[in-house]
């Protein structure tokens, strides 16, 4: 599949890694496999331990399943990326709560008064959807660890989705995401990636 | 470790997840033993296949080894968070490329004029800080593989790293991020986290 370095600096076993990382891949067509509930709860279960500031947590799934609710779903993603996701089994909203605030008596009970330091709204907002979006990533990481293929949609009606879903503004949409098996011919050319020099530099 | 459901829905080896989910935590204390760019790579070389939005790969590192950079940084971070990242073999700074539209043609080739899709300021960043938070939850899902612990920080001056780090203000800080072998008695008890059915609803 890839080529062994030298030296193997990771823990992390090779079929692992290939499952989550090295082949793994972002799938253009999708096989007719129903994607249970309790897939989800395994893979929720799994992810809800990876890190957020003071432990917010504030990653809110909507799993799309309804006729009604799929079709209005998909009429508000770009023309480019229906097609795509009118073959996902599963088709889940992924959307950061701007009110998690409310939780933290609960989640960071150590410090009694943690949500008031989230009083200023556009503070909460900015991290309730940095925190989202870092657990909108282990989630993706988490449809591959159950042996499903993850498409991330970003390309579509945002005001349409929040007017359809949630009308009361109390949520942030970070990405629409496919998921399921994969179908036939799923995959284009793997494209380039950054090479390390690229990214990091010492300072 | 964990209780072992009835049925397994996950794919991924009992060993990977207690590595990078069940039993992985954020520690308060690191061992001094050193962290080696050859760590680092592998580590990217293992995430930068996790998937953004077209492709586009915001994520830049900033190792911050020298003597003169890391007493620059701790001096930034809130006085809480000082002592913890002090004793971190290694300190690195996650930040976005707010300008990483430059390298799409490289990177997104099928679509040549992909960059011109960023020209906006504003939707250019805001699309660099959303893949670069994507980005940074993958590099900590890395640390992990690697057997190291991942420490993300997000209490600091971030005028103050940028006019010293960055100066060009093309990037936006995301995490200082800790990175090391546990140290003496490196953890908290694990807070709670929210249920499945607190997280995920269906429509």
């Amino acid at each position: 599949m890839t080529a062994e370095p030298a030296t193997d600096h990771l823990v992390l076993g090779r079929e692992a890694r290939e499952l989550l990382f090295l082949a793994a891949r972002t799938p253009n067509t999708f096989a007719d496999v129903p994607v249970s509930d309790e897939q989800v709860r395994a893979i929720y279960d799994l992810v809800k331990f990876a890190p957020t500031s003071m432990n917010q947590q504030p990653l809110r799934v909507v799993l799309v399943r309804s006729t009604r609710a799929r079709r209005q779903l998909l009429a508000r993603l770009h023309p480019g990326n229906r097609a795509k996701s009118a073959t996902a089994p599963l088709i889940a909203l992924l959307v950061a709560d701007l009110n998690f605030h409310h939780r933290l008596p609960e989640v960071f009970p150590h410090v009694p008064k943690a949500h008031e330091l989230f009083s200023d709204k556009e503070a909460r907002e900015n991290s309730a959807v940095f925190n989202a979006t870092l657990q909108l990533a282990y989630f993706i990481i988490g449809v591959r660890a159950a042996g499903l293929c993850a498409g991330p949609v970003v390309g579509y009606d945002e005001a349409g989705i929040m007017a359809d879903f949630f009308p009361w503004l109390d949520r942030r949409v970070l990405a629409v995401l496919n998921i399921g098996p994969p179908g036939p011919d799923p995959w284009f050319p793997r494209l380039p990636r950054l090479s390390f020099d690229d990214v990091v530099s010492v300072a």
